[in-house]
């Protein structure tokens, strides 16, 4: 009998990545697309299921138990509804968790994206820990908490918004409304569009590049570009500082860092590390190490699949009157 | 048979509060006296179990059954252990739970005076809520999450420090040694400090006041004084970005705003409310109210209480086995 395994769709702002996923979190097959965010809900679902047939296909038909799904939040783990993330423009109420089962005849089952990546930390990332943040830097910046083995997501079960802490509260626009949240500042896209405003007043190697992004920031900055290098230590500096204000508030075991910009390796990971600790409180601090994820670029799938063997289980397993 | 009570101690960077509290929140006696934190850990809670004497002898020596004792953070709650909190300098390593124990014989219970507040709200608030975060604004800025019924304290056990998200990261500098936390601005302290400040530059009528305090500072404001009414509502607007920030990443029913300052009563309170709701993200805004506490002066005495209560029924009502 084959084992049983789960479909994982993860819908970023930017990609669209399908896999197939055992328990152990071995990933049977994997596949991205550009996610096209301008086509609407509707054109991106068709193919992000489309892909999944795909991957399903590749992975040999294996027993599908369940689909995991992460987006971006806002969203109601609960009812699968996306509701109005900053990342996907035009996904307001949109009934995610429905849409799929109506096409696969599976459970299919909603959580916000850095929350899932975080549950597959825990769960895959070999750490060795029973609280830990899973912060991600990519398109936006945002986070998930497993707190005793546990995800924490607020009271009403959509929170966990770390993205938007605050960085400088009279500080930029961020695409949630507010002034000064971490993701106006430390996600890719803003890390890119900082240095691309540095650029109108002065002279970089950026300059030559049509359209920078986090990447050309970190390796010009490593290549010896003052501009560049003076845009990624103040983003560096940024995330310390919010890492600091995150161990404060959660005191994980861990915090692991993910997403596209952590490509960059020591080169953001020990400024980081080092001003999060130094900047915590003191016993927070002593009881908390920053490292980053091995999870690459299957993160985002990985998470999905944490999230539906989760929830299988949360239904399965639980004893009434369990807490 | 007297019904039993608990013996409730509140440790505050200015004051301290004694006070005889029963199993449904009526306080049967209540002591308040400086704290006169240069005297030292020693001479303070001696001062402090004198005081306590005195409050057991004015509620008629009732039985107690333990003792309750909140304190500013951080500090272990299992050992009962103060770990150098930034409102009560020379207090590290100070075995407060101990202390109290061998004076008096009684079981005793160490929380964070914010987390202790929050529970208290919890129990005996009359809200009719699940979960919420109780903010203190006095002489400190700090904050306690219920999140179900239960005290949310991160992995560690001594997390939620609230007063240290960021406000600006680049900014004034906290007592905890970072730049630009919550408690370096929004404290009744550092609203003080900041109108004073601004008096160097500017005429107003709080020079006239030789130690200037926040209870000034909106008196003034109110009054129509130009300056008091500035630093006044840059506090109500970090105050209403920074209840967002919480109100995102907790997803709390209600936030509860209690502590010295909340005296000003609504010139406080309509304006945090206001902004509060409109800069979080709209699904967390919409299940959440900003209102203020009812327990004044009592808020401190009630968490303690709240905490002896809640672990004496931990210690032998928990069935085993049981989250």
């Amino acid at each position: 009998m084959p084992e049983p395994t789960v479909l994982a769709l993860d819908v970023g702002g930017t990609k669209l990545a399908t896999g197939v996923v055992a328990a152990d979190g071995t990933v049977l097959s994997f596949r991205t697309v550009e996610t096209a965010v301008h086509e609407g809900p509707d054109a991106v679902v068709g193919r992000l299921l489309d892909l999944a047939e795909k991957t399903l296909a590749e992975a040999g038909h294996p027993e599908v138990i369940a689909v995991g799904i992460g987006c971006g939040g806002p969203l109601n783990p609960s009812t699968g509804v996306i509701l109005g993330p900053p990342g996907l423009p035009g996904w307001d109420e949109v009934p995610l968790a429905r849409m799929v089962t109506e096409r696969l005849g599976l459970p299919a089952y909603v959580e916000n994206d850095a929350t899932a990546a975080a549950l597959a930390e825990h769960r895959w990332g070999g750490w060795g820990v029973n609280s830990l943040v899973y912060l991600t830097i990519s398109t936006g910046f945002g986070g998930g908490v497993v707190i005793d083995g546990e995800l924490f997501r607020g009271a009403a079960g959509q929170g966990g918004e770390l993205g938007h802490v605050v960085v400088d509260w009279q500080g930029r626009e961020c695409g949630c409304g507010a002034r000064g949240c971490a993701e106006a500042y430390v996600s890719g896209t803003s890390v890119a569009r900082r240095a691309t405003e540095a650029l109108t007043a002065r002279t970089s190697s950026l300059a030559t590049i049509p359209h920078v992004t986090a990447r050309d920031v970190a390796e010009h900055a490593r290549a010896g570009d003052a501009l560049a290098r003076e845009v990624w230590d103040e983003t560096t500096a940024m995330l310390g500082r919010m890492v600091a204000v995150i161990i404060n508030v959660c005191e994980p075991a861990l915090v692991v860092l993910g997403g596209g910009v952590t490509r960059a390796g020591a080169f953001l990971l020990d400024p980081v590390r080092e001003g999060a600790l130094r900047q915590a409180m003191p016993p927070a601090a002593k009881a908390c190490d920053v490292v980053l994820s091995h999870h690459g670029d299957q993160a985002g799938v990985l998470g999905a699949a944490a999230i539906a063997f989760h929830r299988i289980d949360d239904n399965s397993e639980r004893p009434e009157g369990d807490a």
